[in-house]
C-alpha cells in the first residue's frame, strides 16, 4: 500500500463561493486531483478554496462550528517582521484548508479532513498604530462606541490580529487553531478565543434556516447571494477593495427570563412567529414583513419596537450576518452562560453602528440579551496562489 | 398548513445498537409514524431509541458531541424525592431523544432535531449515603483510588448523578442540557459539566476510527459489537442487572512536549504507528499485535512500557472506551487546555483500576498526559415504555 500512491479527491462544494462567482473561478484549482500519498485515505474529502477575490469563510456556506481567535502583537513588532508572519500564517492556511499538513506539522494525519475548513484574517484598529501604518486605516473604520445595552467584559474585547476558523469538524478547528497559534507565537499573544456552533446539514435540510439557542429562526432576511455582493465587499482604498469589515459581538442571551416570556409575546418581541419564522404580518418564513400592516385596533402588527423593526436602516444598507451560538459554563444553580457569538460581515463598519443604535434606542429584544463582548476588524481580500493574505497592505 | 398535520418519519439508526440486539428490539416502537403537527418539518429525522434493557449511550455509535454532567443533591433530600426528580429526567430524555419537546419545554423547537441525542443517567458512590441506600451499592464499586501520575483539580471529581448527553448536533445538545438541569434544579446544584467532540461521519467513514487531538487513531482495538455485552453490561445485584458502570476521567494532554517527540517516538510510546494505526508488528490497523516479536537485537518490538501492553490486563478482562476530546482555553502564550474526555464503560470498576494501576506504573505515554478529573458512577439497565431510568433501585 505505502508504495502506491493514492490521489485524493477533493470535492469543491457548491455553496455559496461556488455560485457566487469570484472565489469559485480562481478556486477550481484545487479541484485537481493530487499525488500525494495518503494512506488508509481514498475517500474523497470535502474543501473550501482558499483563494480567490475575496477571502474565504464568509461568503462560504457556514460551517457547523468556529473558534474566532484575537491576537495582540507584542510591542515593538515593526510591519515587516508582522508581515513575514502572517504570510506564514496564510501558507499555513492554504494548506490546511485543502487537507494537507502546515509546514511543521506535528499532528499531520489531523489535516486530512478539513471538513470545509476556512480561515479568515482582520486587522484590528490598534494594529494600525502598532505597526505605524494609521495612514493606511480608512476613516471610516473605527471602534465601535458603547451602548447603552453594553455590559463588555474586557476579556472579550478588542485584538490586534482577528483569525475566523471554521469547518464542520471540531477536530480540524482545533489542529488549525493549534497550528495557527504555534507560528503567530513568536510575535503574539493570544487576547481571546471565542467557540460557536449552529445547526447545519445534514440536521438541517440544505439551505434551511437554523434555530438559534433562543429557539428562534435566526437568518431569514439575511442578504442572499445575489444580494451579497452589495452588502459585504468594499470598493476601497486600494489595499481593502474586494474586502469588508467584521463585527463580532459577545451577546449573552438571559435564558432564565426568556424561557418565562410566553410564546406570543416572544413572536412579538421579534415581529415573527417562532414556529414558522413567518413574519407576523404573514404567513411563511420568506413572505416580505408588512410594516405598515395595523391590527383592529389600529395598533401596528408588527410592532414599532420589534426586533426586526428596529434592525432595519431606512436607507436600506444591511449586514451580512454569520452569527454562531455559544454555551460555555453552568452556575451551581444551573444558569447557563449562553448565547450568540453575533458575526456580522458588512463593506462599512457605520452600517453596523447605526443599526445597533436603533437597536440600542428601543429594541423589546434588548430586555433578554446583554451585549458582553465587542471587537471589529478590517478584512483584507483574498489572495491568488502563491499571494498571502494581507500583501496588498503589507507586501 | 396548520390544519393539515403531518406525520414525521422516524428513522431508527442501524448502529451497534441495533446490531446489538435487546435495544433494537425494544426500540422499535419508536418507528412508528407518529401524527403530531409539527409544521415546515417533513424531512426524516434520526433517533436512538430510548427504551430498552440497556440504556442508549453507549452501545451507541458515538455521536460527534457529549456534555456530560454531574449534579450534586442538596442535604435532606430523601430517596422518595430523588425518584420523583429521576421520573420526571427521564420522562425528559424519553421525548427529547424521540425529537419531542419535554412538558413544559420553554424552546419546544429546539427539541425537533435530536441527531441521535441521547441521554444516559449514572449513580455516583456518596448517592447512596445520602439517600441512606448504602446497603445497596455493590461491594465492587468503589471511588477510584488517586494514582502517582493524577493531579486531580477538585472541579472535575465525583458527583452525586451523572448525565451523559450526546448527540451529532452541537444545538440539541444544549437544549437537552437545559431541560434537564431546568427539572433537576429543585433538589440538585450543578457540580461540573464537561464538553466534548470527535471526528465522526460523514467526516470520516461509518465504522472508521477517529484521531483525537494528540493525532493517534483512537478506539482501534476496542471490544467489537459482538465483544461488547461481555465487557460492558452487570449480572447484578438484581437492581443492576444490564446496567454498567463509567468511569469518566478527564486526561489533559501535554502538546508542548508531545509536539516535540518526533514521530518514530510516538509511534514507540503507544506500540502502534501513528500514520496507519497498525501494531508495530504488524501491516494495517486491526492485525493483532505480536507482543512477543523481538528485534534483531532481541529487543520487543511493542516495547515493554508501550501504551498497548501496558492497557491489556493479562487476564483479558477488558474496558469499552467511548472517549471525546476536549479543547478548552488557551493561556496567552497559547499552551492549549486540551485533551481526552476518557469514558470507559465495564461492567466493573475493578478492571478499569487495575488496568489504570498498570499504566500508572510504568506507561511512556504518562510522561504526555496528565489525568486532571476523575469520577465512576454505576449506570442503570434501560427501561420499557411505561418506566424510567432508576426505577429499579428507586421505583
Ligand atoms: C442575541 C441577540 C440577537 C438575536 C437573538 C437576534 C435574533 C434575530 C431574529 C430571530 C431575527 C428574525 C429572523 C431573521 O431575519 O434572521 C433577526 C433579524 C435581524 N437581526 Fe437580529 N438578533 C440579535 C441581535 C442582533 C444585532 C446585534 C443586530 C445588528 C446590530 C441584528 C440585526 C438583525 C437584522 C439586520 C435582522 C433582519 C431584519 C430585517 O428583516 O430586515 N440582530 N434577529
Ligand atoms: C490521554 C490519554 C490516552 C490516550 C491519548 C490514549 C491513546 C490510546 C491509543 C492511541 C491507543 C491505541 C489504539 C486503540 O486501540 O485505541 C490506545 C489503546 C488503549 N488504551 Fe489508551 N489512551 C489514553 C489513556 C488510556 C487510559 C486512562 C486507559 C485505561 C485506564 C486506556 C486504555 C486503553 C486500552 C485498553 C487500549 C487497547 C489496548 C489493547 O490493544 O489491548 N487508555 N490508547
Amino acid at each position: 500500500m505505502a508504495d502506491k500512491p493514492m490521489s485524493r479527491r477533493l470535492i469543491l462544494t457548491g455553496g455559496l463561493a461556488a455560485v457566487g462567482g469570484a472565489a469559485a473561478a480562481t478556486g477550481v484549482g484545487v479541484l485537481r486531483a493530487r499525488d500525494e500519498v495518503v494512506e488508509n485515505q481514498d475517500e474523497p474529502i470535502v474543501v473550501e478554496p482558499f483563494h480567490g477575490r475575496h477571502q474565504a469563510g464568509i461568503a462560504t456556506v457556514p460551517q457547523g462550528h468556529v473558534a474566532v481567535l484575537a491576537l495582540d502583537v507584542a510591542e515593538g513588532v515593526d510591519a515587516d517582521r508582522f508581515a513575514a508572519v502572517l504570510r506564514m500564517l496564510s501558507h499555513d492556511a492554504e494548506r490546511l484548508t485543502r487537507g494537507e499538513a502546515a509546514l511543521g506539522d506535528t499532528e499531520p494525519q489531523l489535516a486530512t479532513h478539513p471538513a470545509r475548513l476556512t480561515v479568515t484574517f482582520g486587522f484590528g484598529y490598534a494594529l494600525f498604530d502598532k505597526l505605524d501604518l494609521a495612514d493606511r486605516r480608512p476613516d471610516d473604520f473605527t471602534v465601535l462606541p458603547e451602548f447603552t445595552v453594553d455590559e463588555l467584559d474586557p476579556a472579550f474585547v478588542g485584538g490586534d490580529l482577528m483569525v475566523q476558523i471554521c469547518s464542520d469538524d471540531v477536530t480540524a478547528v482545533a489542529h488549525a487553531m493549534r497550528m495557527l497559534v504555534k507560528d503567530s507565537r513568536s510575535i503574539m499573544r493570544v487576547r481571546w478565543v471565542q467557540r460557536g456552533f449552529r445547526q447545519t446539514t445534514p440536521v438541517i435540510e440544505p439551505g434551511a434556516t437554523p434555530r438559534n439557542v433562543m429557539g428562534q429562526l435566526d437568518g431569514t432576511s439575511n442578504p442572499t447571494t445575489d444580494e451579497l455582493d452589495a452588502v459585504v465587499w468594499r470598493d476601497g482604498p486600494d489595499w481593502l477593495r474586494d474586502g469588508s469589515t467584521m463585527v463580532i459581538r459577545r451577546i449573552r442571551a438571559e435564558m432564565e427570563t426568556w424561557d418565562a416570556v410566553d410564546p406570543a409575546a416572544k413572536d412579538m418581541v421579534i415581529g415573527r412567529r417562532n414556529d414558522t419564522g413567518a413574519p407576523l404580518t404573514g404567513r411563511s418564513e420568506h413572505d416580505e414583513p408588512d410594516f405598515d400592516a395595523v391590527d383592529g385596533l389600529r395598533l401596528p402588527v408588527i410592532a414599532a419596537n420589534a426586533h426586526i423593526r428596529r434592525a432595519r436602516l431606512s436607507d436600506g444598507r444591511r449586514i451580512f450576518r454569520r452569527a454562531y451560538n455559544y454555551d460555555d459554563q453552568l452556575t451551581p444553580h444551573g444558569i447557563p452562560d449562553t448565547g450568540l457569538l453575533f458575526i456580522a460581515y458588512q463593506s462599512d463598519v457605520t452600517t453596523f453602528v447605526d443599526m445597533q443604535r436603533r437597536i440600542d434606542e428601543a429594541d423589546m429584544l434588548n430586555s433578554w440579551v446583554t451585549p458582553v463582548g465587542s471587537a471589529e476588524f478590517l478584512i483584507p481580500p483574498g489572495c491568488r496562489p502563491g499571494g498571502w493574505i494581507g500583501e496588498t497592505l503589507l507586501g
